[in-house]
Parts: C-alpha cells; structure tokens; sequence
C-alpha cells in the first residue's frame, strides 16, 4: 500500500513535511459562520473576471477566463458577451415570438407558450466568428485574449423544428431570417436546414433562466455555429426564399480571402483547441505539470487531442473527459514533467470527421491574413527557463 | 412539408394566431440597452430561490427549487444547502489540507499544491440523506419541499486516491476521517475502499471554485453516498484503522428501523425519481403536457425512467436525456395529452445495477417509518380536473 506514485508529483513540492499540526488544529473556527441564503453567490476572494474595453457604450465583446475555468462547463456569470447594440432589459411577460413568411399558420408564441413544447437540454459550446482574430497577425499573450470569446453551457430550449412543424412550412421555404429585440433589431439568415436539423429556441442556461447577456429570455441557438447567427433576445422568424442579406452577412461576419473576395454564410466553426495551464501569463516551476485545456468542434464530437512539448516535433494523445458531447468543449489532460528547460507547448484537436486542426501557417496559405474570422490555428505557448509562460 | 404535426400541440393553445404583428415591431427599443459586465447576475424578473426557515442561525437546510429548473446541471446560486454551524469564510490561501494517521509520510498540502496535481471533472448530484424524509409519513406538497435536498453539478478536483498515493499508506489502513473547518469541526469516518475508489477532493464546481455554502475552497465529495459524508470546508484527513463514531454517525444519520435498532454507515443513495412538470403548487391546462423530471442513482447510470398518468396501473417508458452521467442528475421526458380528467402521475426510476425504485409501502414495509433518511420512494402528484396540481 506504501509503494511511492512512480510520477513522482512530491518532487515538485506539491506537499510539505508536516510541521505545525497543533497550530492548525488551532485555528479553527470558534463562531458560527453566515447563514442560508435564497440566491447565493461565489467567494470574496475569487476574482476571476471577463475582460472588455469599454469605448463605445453597448457594443464591443467580453472574453471569459478560460485559464481560469475548470471542466467544461462555463459559469453563466462568466459567458463572453458580444453586443452591437447593449443587453436590452426585457420583462418576459411582454416578449412574444413571431413566426410568419412562408408558412401556413402565422403564428405569435409568448415564453409560457414556448415552454409548454417539447424540449431538450443539451451541451454545447458558442463561439463568436471572431474569436482568435488576434492569432492571424499579432497573436495574443493569454488564452483569455485568444480564445476568451468561446464558452460552453447546458442548453434548454423547443427545437426549432418543433416549432415550424407547428406553423407548417411552404414548399418555397429556404431560410429562416431570425431578428433579436436589442436596439439594433440584429439579425441574420439561416439555411432552413439548420433549422430543421439541431437549432435551439433556448429558454435555459446552465439549469435556470438564460442570462441577459446571452439573449434573456429567448436566444436562437445553432449549435457548431458562429455566435453572432445565434441571435439573443429573439422576437421574429420570418421563413424566406433567400436570404436577407443584412448587415452583418455582408459588411460584417464575411471571410475576407487574400484576393478581396469575401466568403459569405461561413456558419461552421471548425475543431480547435488551446492549452490553458500552463499558457500565457501564468508562471510554473520545474517538476509535475499536468497539462489541461479545451477542445470543440462545430461538426461533432472531439475525437483525439494531441499535445506537443516541443515545439511540434513530436506528439502524445492526452485523455479526454468523458463522456464527451457533440458540438461541445471536451476537457483535455497531459501528465508531464518540466525539466525546467524552455519549452513550447501546443495542442492539436482531431474531431469526428477526421478533420485535423491546422497551423496558422496552413491556414494562412489557404485563407490570407485579411478575413479576421474563424481563425482555429494550433496556439503555441513558450515556457522560459524561469517559468514564464508567454505566447510562443 | 405544410403537414401538421400528429401530436397536436396547437390544440392547447400553445400559440395563437396573428394578431398584432405591426404593433409588436413598433415595440422594438430604441435605446442602447445596458453594457459588459466583468461578472453577470440573473435578470431582476427570474425568482427562482432555495427555500429555508431560520429558526437558529448557522444550522438547517435550503432547498433547490428543482421544479423551476432545468436539465441536469443546478446552478450553483441555488445548490441545496445543509450546514450546522454556518458558512465559514475561509481565505484559500491560509487554509491547507493535512493528511496523517497511518500513512508513511503525514502531510499538508496548499491549496495551490492540491491543483497541481493530475484532476478530473465529473457530472454527479449530491443528496442529502435527509431529502425526502417528509414522505415516510406526511408527504410534502411541493417538488422543492419532498426532493430540494438534492442538485447536480460538474465539480472538478483531484482523485483522494492521488493524495493517500501520496502519503502512501500503511497496511493497517481501512478508514479515513474526514473533518471541516466549520465551527461544529464537522467529522464523517469513510471506508477505505471509497476514498480509493471515485472520492474527489473538489475545489470546482460548475466551471469556477466551489461556492462557499458547498465548502469553499475544499470539500470531500464521495459521488453517489449521502451528502453529510462529503465533508464540506476539509481541512484534514486521518487514517485509520476504526471508524470515530462521530455524533453524526451515532446520533444522527443513522437509519432507526421498526424494531428500535439503528443501521449505521448506509452511505449509497438508491435509485430515485421526481416528476417536476407538472408538480405540487403548479395549475395546467388540458391538451399536450410534457411531462418531465429527475431520476439519479448513488450506484451507477440510471438505465430506464417509467412514468404512469393512471395511479400506478400502467406505466410507459420516458426519454432520457443522453448522454447519461454515472451517479448524475437525468432529465426524463414523457409527451402526454391530458383530458382533464383527475389523473395521478408518479415516475419510478431503474439503475444500471437494476435496482428499480420501489413504492413508498414497499419501503416502510422494510424499514419502518421512524428512519426519517434515505426515502427513495415513488412520488405520486394528483391532477385535478381543475388543473391544480397536489400531492397525491
């Protein structure tokens, strides 16, 4: 029963000799502490925080701390945000759901009447197009700055089709155009495919209400899909023949490629993944080193995660969480001994199509540096000798 | 593709027909709504709260209003509480876990030397054994009231086996004794094969650190056994070769029988089931009802969900939501058409193990009704012709 772990976690210090037991026992609390409350809420000394400038009041995006989140699911308190016209105040009461175009019954839903429909509860990731934008020309030195604007959460919500099938589509129907209720009145065309395959009208984040911020009381969800197509604050679907060619599926949320052309309705985010302890402005020191971070596809499940210590040369598999949802985050592990030498470290996800993640360089030959979007690039992190880890 | 749907959902009103579509885009905002914040709140109209009296402070339970949420992760604002004396407010800086008795090499480990080592994040619910103890003789009118001591979340720490690995044990060893740092020095005694088994030494949950009423910064979480034995606020553990007969393992929680003896150490929570809509205090209305709830089992997967909507007669198999988690919350769906007719609805949940939760008669014909924990029996609610809904 004695026999030493042969990983050798004690070399690193993890535990100390025992020295003061008789002081700790001393320490105990002799009053009673704070009673039960209706709505908790975290620690005092837990800082962790999105990061957002705030220029323009109610628009601009806020990056989740993934470095400093366990798991894969994301506290609702700490989900990205991304605006374009503020998180409106919206009483549930008054907020109804308009479905019409091309379909046979016209149809107004209010929240009660929406959730009185058949639903699901499922995992899934959001990710705006535009997370990583910094990895195409000036890569960003924390997993917050690079990858921050993606989070995952259980979802509850009517399929979509459910919803559809009630209102009785036309044979002309096409797309879906979706409309939130911000100032902006967002909105954006989605294939009718989509909407009859996996798409969400979500109610529910995390076991309660959605949050404000991700579209309160009613959010279009299209798991695997760019945030900005899942539209928050959702009022209007409007069955169409082609899309709306709006604002943002024009100016805005096109891949811009290296010969001034634009690709547009690019809705698929591609399988990715990114180191988050150790990465970018964190500090570690020689010895046990589990290596963790997260993986997503857009197109299923996460099959394999390989992690390279050096530099890309060579790769080992890390284990996965499981079990392990389609279209979701997927908790990756590496156990690993730092040597205390400098070190890149590098994380490539393979998802169930057989799609591998490619390097910035291959996706730069492919793409050009211009589109800002969907840039799934392997991230580099670089270990210094004296245990600063900063972007490779 | 204009085909109604079979199941009708229209005849209950679920939507109506267009009416005002014009005024309700003149609603649309016209200001900016509200900007980023670094860390969210729900929307002031959401009321859900964990429901408690407070006769003495420090001590009591709160309850997880699960009927007003959904899928299977509880947020952790409205995780059940049960303390007995208060939160305490710990610093994690200042607070270590010290491990000794029959170990090779007694140690204390910081909080940061904890999450240095290899972890793992896992889906299970936590139950207090207490939960339910109202329907041994007068069953409880609400969902929250017969089953809140019970909430599911993804908590994430290290294998106990890692640890004890560590301080490598000594032959002798077969329990460990697990204590708080509350007031009230909380002690439960763990058999060693347990702690050498699932037990985690969790410092998250649901993505971020654990809430202080959950243990902040440490707790000792034995998936699958009754909530009193995962020591909350863990400040040490010592092996042993005895269990301690601490107060709340002679005294309390301990399952008195009809014949004056009392089981001790019965940890597993058996397989269980609530409906929760509809449920206790809620009015519906006749036509489409999902009928939804819980199911979760101490000892594995929960394997087969079967509901009755006429008083235990006859019963037809629910969904699961999939995947399942192993000792986890899982959501069950049953479509239903109500007639308005009185109906009596109850669920009865199957483990991997095939155990299937048994009727409240069937328990106390074992077990007497002077246990007061571990009731795992079916619930059954009553449907009036009114649509009010009440315990049956």
């Amino acid at each position: 029963m004695a026999k030493r772990d042969r990983r050798g976690f004690l070399t690193v210090g993890a535990a100390v000799a025992l020295t003061a037991c008789t002081e700790k026992k001393a320490a105990a609390p002799s009053e009673i502490g704070a009673p039960m409350t209706e709505y908790g809420g975290r620690s005092p000394f837990e800082k962790a925080a999105r990061a957002f400038k705030s220029a323009k009041p109610g628009t601009g995006g806020s990056r989740t701390p993934l470095e400093e989140t366990y798991g894969i699911i994301t506290p609702a308190s700490l989900h990205f945000e991304r605006h374009h016209a503020g998180v409106p105040a919206i009483d549930p009461a008054k907020h109804d759901l308009l479905v019409h175009g091309l379909v046979e019954r016209d149809q107004i839903f209010s929240l009660d009447a929406l959730k009185r429909l058949p639903s699901v509860s499922r995992i899934h990731f959001l990710e705006c197009s535009g997370n990583s934008g910094s990895e195409w020309v000036n890569p960003a030195d924390t997993a917050q700055r690079s990858h921050g604007l993606a989070s995952c959460s259980e979802w509850t919500g009517v399929l979509l089709k459910t919803v559809l099938e009630e209102a009785g589509l036309k044979p002309t129907a096409s797309w879906v155009i979706a409309e939130g209720a911000d100032a902006c009145l967002m909105a954006r065309s989605i294939p009718l495919a989509k909407c009859l395959d996996d798409a969400i009208l979500a109610y529910g984040q995390n076991g309660e209400a959605l949050r404000p911020e991700q579209g309160y009381p009613l959010r279009l969800l299209l798991p695997g899909w760019e945030g900005n197509a899942c539209i928050k604050w959702l009022r209007r679907l409007q069955v169409t023949t082609e899309p709306m060619q709006s604002r943002e599926e024009t100016a805005h949320y096109t891949d811009l490629l290296a010969d001034g052309k634009a690709r547009q309705f690019t809705f698929d985010l591609d399988a990715k993944s990114v180191i988050l302890r150790p990465s970018g402005g964190q500090t570690t020191t020689p010895g046990f080193v589990e290596i963790t971070g997260l993986a997503w596809s857009g197109r299923g499940r996460v099959d394999k995660v390989e992690v390279s210590t050096d530099g890309g040369k060579t790769w080992t598999a890390a284990t996965l969480d499981e079990p392990r949802h389609t279209k979701a985050f997927t908790r990756f592990r590496l156990p690993w001994k730092w040597d205390g030498q400098p070190a890149d470290i590098s994380s490539r996800a393979t998802d169930e199509t057989g799609y591998v993640q490619p390097t910035t360089e291959a996706l730069v030959a492919v793409r050009g540096t211009r589109s800002g979007y969907h840039h799934n690039g392997i991230k580099t992190w670089r270990l210094a000798a004296n245990g600063k880890v900063t972007n490779a």
